[in-house]
């Protein structure tokens, strides 16, 4: 994990549980005057590819630094159905302040790693990568991200910063053919940085490769054209395919030979993945084993 | 909308724009050194629910303020496939920038207006109130919340700080019945909160009753138990039911006579909605018209 | 102490340190370029109850976590006149920099502790809660609220957002009789919150009962009439009195039989308590002991 | 007023709304679902100088910027007894919102402004400026000293850092005799830096100017021990009186001779002013007159 | 200018105006209580390329938003010496306040981009472009790189995150070859990123050439080392030229025919622009003409 | 180092690196999956006062915490040319994504102490005092003048709030003559300020000294008319000489007696100092060493 990550990590968590707690939690300041000794067990209800225990595990470090981690699972890890996945003691009073932040991160991000891990699956054996895309909920995407990668799969763009990737509507307003485009981009744009053509047609693949675009990303196209187009360039460029993929499909778009697949349903629409927490309370001793 | 959400909204406006800008955007300054008339055109791809308008108006004024709404549907409203929901005229430069984090947005937040629409058209006729939970993004919980709203439904608990909810695991950590657990709870919260209390069995029922909760939460039961529930509470408290809802069962679990149904899928695992934009360079005098 | 409260501690005592400090201590750094041991005695001049320790602890954390507690107070304790609370050793600079900011969240926060807990000795032997308003300083309305706690007091609203109270200037404004507006709030507020409603005459009491209010509130009323009110509605809300309290009239008013008193002045206008603190050199030995 | 001070005020309200709104006002938001033409009017319920008129007028700004204010008093004015001090016409939900952090600031600052005025009135004919001290409520000092001068006072340091204060625990400290310490004062500190010195006996005095000391702080001294030192100072060094001053015995102290008197009661003890906030329903027509 | 430049540029002048004017201008306080008209001027004392104005204007418009800029040259400029770039008029004591803040920011930038032009002209008819490099003064990266590219030069990385370049102390410390280096890079970096390797001899240089390096950095080699360096290329990689550069040799550096020169000296030691500011009193009627 | 001067360093460090590392280290993430041993060592490649090490150390520290310091120089030592000043053990992952901004912070600094420690060198024997000036790096001011500090200078006003500096504008722009301007400030500013009075010709002197100026400012005079001055002033106002000071002249003006030199070149105009870091893989062993 990178420090900018970890830092990403850390605010939030901070938010979140800013959100959660509000002016403290009612329940637990009227019931529980003193504190409690007991032990989290964080439960996953169906098989999945893990994402967020290092989030989790800093929810529980922001409630109360004195919790202490009787075992966890890694991120990225895959496990069974009702696996346990954490185990924390110490008292119950932090343990249910953090519970639906620590919660609500894992079957988020775990929701996502599981998604991007059934495509990677279903693609394996051809030598393409899954991409995700910038369609990711506002405020998270790093987290997000990462969570693509634990899935196995790869990072496309973080932001608008650190790609060039020149699509008909840029096109369209710009006025300029794609060779034209091209050239801008690569006398203009950071020097560092490849630039990217969006084609829908082969003809858009033909003009791509005539700008000599580093990387032709086909779009909305079917598979026999995407296998067309994959002929034409033959190696003079890098290839991602975009729009339309499901994991009814993607195998056969992988058999047609892209480098790439970029897919915006594994951030958008992934459903969360199913976890819960039990507390039960236990004996100082049983903390110390 | 309250000043509080505003404030929320444009927190989270610029924290996505600081996410999706990066170090700026390589490809449009790259392609475009000046400014360049245009229209964007947001266009909504199936029948939806639409939440996050603000938001997306947000997002363009935060980005160019000089960017003007040309129309642009309201929040709330039901659209039918394929309609347009915004049309803003300016640089399009601007809109360019704009447009992911605008998308992002609004495909997340009527997403979850759309999901929480059909379950509300599911109860139709019941005098039901559908409600969300706490399973909410990191970050978002105000928006989400929001969206919930605009989608028919209710919202439960904003933080753990405005609502006491008693659930078995306090009752088992602090070793009291319901009755005494009640009674801590009306002593030592806040003077202004409801006693809500989780029951899993009809005996549980019986002992919330006992213990004079205002509001008795049924959890995962079916919907026979559910039937039982209700008349053995009989206006006594207030009665709401989660746990396994779906929209396949909500109507029959309606039918039993609950005041409340609340549903953590609305707001964890509603599918993005399908939106997208449009941009093509105008005459500056359409501009004006 | 709730996580919420810690954090709010550690951003007032981090305000109110920039406020103090600026751009340095002249003073200090002219006279002193080098560590100099010392013990710094903090010192209640006359009986109070304390609050603010913990803020205390935290401003010298803050300036320099090096420093030794050598011997600390309670946070709710009642002093003697002339008793020591706090005993800090070590580099005299860091002490003479947390110096002003340590007393003064001291004297406030003491001094409403203080005030509170006359008010609550005042009415021993009535089952009367204490309760505080939002008639706080800005910015430090939960540590206010803290002290109230501390010296025997219940907290009223926190914020606008987590109780429904509603007001002759409410239903002057929605032409809305009580019962209408009761309904309207039973509908629309969050399901946890209670409905309590303002009173001034013995008219608007029935009016309010009416409306099923689940609390009264009684506004400047004189003892007689509250009297009457607790009669009129003999346990059917829960009722509040509130205007015009002092420490002279305040076991009177508890004998009319109310629930809850509300007295803005504990917040407003506690004068401050009297507290300071000696610096003086000693022998590093005289630290580790 | 400064741009610092500004600054000030703007940070102070948003924070105090953030904390007085919560997540939204619960009785404003189910009791007007539509906008509502209403005038506030804020009525000082006794004499007083005002102060905060500059925050009241930010505060309803920050809340709703399409409210109007009709009538506004100035800051410093001194006012009778239930004067109109200001009048507010727009939406009646912004202004039940904006409500008590308004009045909070308002009392809090014209208590500081009407207590400084009473000392100031009380040495009237002297040539001598009533000082504030750094006994200020943690967060507020740039405003609460800002309503001392706006109430006829003078400000003494704003922080540690612009100004040196030598007192006798930095001297027992250093172990530096007066001349000693002021010297490295002279030497070390800011040139810009005047130096003084808290002086308890004559003696004390007398070392101050063999060190030459700018100013003589006479420290908890009785009138005819000022008298003694003014007489000994004669001139050489300005003159400030601290510790045991009351309205009481101020102008016995003016009367000896010094050139400032600084007062810590004017920030931590001043009670409340008394205003409050009339809201009544009007024609939108009377709102544009 | 893009969004995120004007933020950053927001935020600067925020963080600077903060720092500066600290608790308030005690001179412009005291010598003038009242509002007063007057015209500020600033001058250019050198020949230079501009930068920075856009920030002395937020600057100005930062502290006080009624000041009116008269005349304003444009950022990128090449001006003579005593040349007039800027005239405001409105209050005297706002141009007081903010004359510091904005001639820092323009001293700095200024000095930047007319070195930066220098090396330009000084290389005017090859086709190399001039770059900067990463060592900026911390907290003003993105003003300074502005600056530089008013002054005629191109970016290089502005983090680390957009960028790959391996450097010596990558390759020794991971233990690969060149190739090996490249070929994990291409594998794991995101997949819009250019592949840069640096080379310290001719030997280096096939390395990275063997490594099909996209972009390949010459460090520190003399010009005939770089002449042979470009012949052994010939266009199958771009070709940087960094170390030990200055304006005598960079034009024989530039006629061995690399694409790029990056140098540390035009951020990290170009000497300040020296500009000042008027400022005269003048009649209302002035400001309006 | 005050606890004011740490927490800008730390504030500084966060925000260098969060400009320095982006979205994360592409290079390093690529080439380093796995931790790797490795000792960086900071070299100082020619003669200089060293200034930022504590800035460097905390953000080494702030990258990741487990980095171990094995060797430090200390800040403001004077070093040798090549010199070793820091060596530090750990990750190489973190040493490389920390060198960067570590090292501009040391850059920066170093120069600012060297060329300062150039000018002190430069009046050694005479008993004048080396000034900074508001001319600093916007942002980097407390840096810049501990710098000073650390080079054996003295700092001038750190903002424009702890010193009253009356200039020829203020004069023509208030309409007073030198003594009536005096006497406002002495009436209105805070009365720990001095009052500081620039001159620039010896009948600005002569007025200077009529309005009982504590300080007065030779503003751009030579050294005969300097002489003049200091002969006219005997003693009776503290002398600051300003405008036009190289290293060729700064002798002489301090032998013509003034009591302060200040220079604005300090901070706007040290060139950068050069200091670069190596950094190869070691046995674990070699670390605990």
């Amino acid at each position: 994990m990178t420090p900018a990550l970890s830092r990403q990590i850390r605010a939030a968590v901070k938010a979140a549980l800013a959100e959660d707690l509000g002016q403290g939690d009612a329940t637990t300041s009227a019931l529980f005057p003193k504190p409690l000794h007991a032990r989290g067990t964080i439960i996953a209800h169906h098989a999945m590819t893990l994402a967020g225990i290092a989030v989790a595990r800093q929810t529980f470090q922001a409630v109360d630094p004195s919790l202490k981690l009787v075992r966890v699972a890694k991120d990225g890890a895959k496990v069974e159905a009702e696996s346990t996945i954490m185990v924390i003691d110490g008292d119950a009073r932090s343990l249910l302040m953090a519970e639906r932040v620590a919660l609500n991160f894992l079957q988020r991000l775990s929701g996502i790693a599981t998604l991007t891990a059934r495509f990677c699956d279903a693609v394996r054996g051809y030598r393409v990568k899954i991409l995700d895309t910038r369609k990711t909920t506002p405020g998270l995407r790093a987290l997000e991200k990462w969570a693509v990668k634990l899935g196995g799969g790869h990072n496309h763009r973080h932001s608008l910063g650190d790609g060039v990737l020149i699509k008909d509507n840029h096109l369209a307003l710009a006025g300029h053919d794609v060779a034209a485009a091209c050239r801008l981009a690569r006398e203009r744009a950071p020097h560092g940085l490849k630039i990217e053509v969006e084609a829908k047609t082969l003809d858009e693949v033909r003009a791509a490769m005539d700008g000599k675009a580093d990387i032709i990303l086909l779009d909305n196209m079917d598979v026999p054209t995407i296998t067309r187009a994959v002929e034409l360039i033959k190696g003079r460029a890098a290839i991602e395919v975009s729009g339309g993929v499901t994991l009814a499909n993607v195998q056969e778009m992988a058999a047609a030979g892209p480098d790439m697949i970029s897919i915006g349903a594994l951030t958008h629409s992934a459903p969360a993945a199913d976890l819960s927490m039990d507390i039960v309370p236990i004996q100082r001793r049983t903390i110390r084993k």
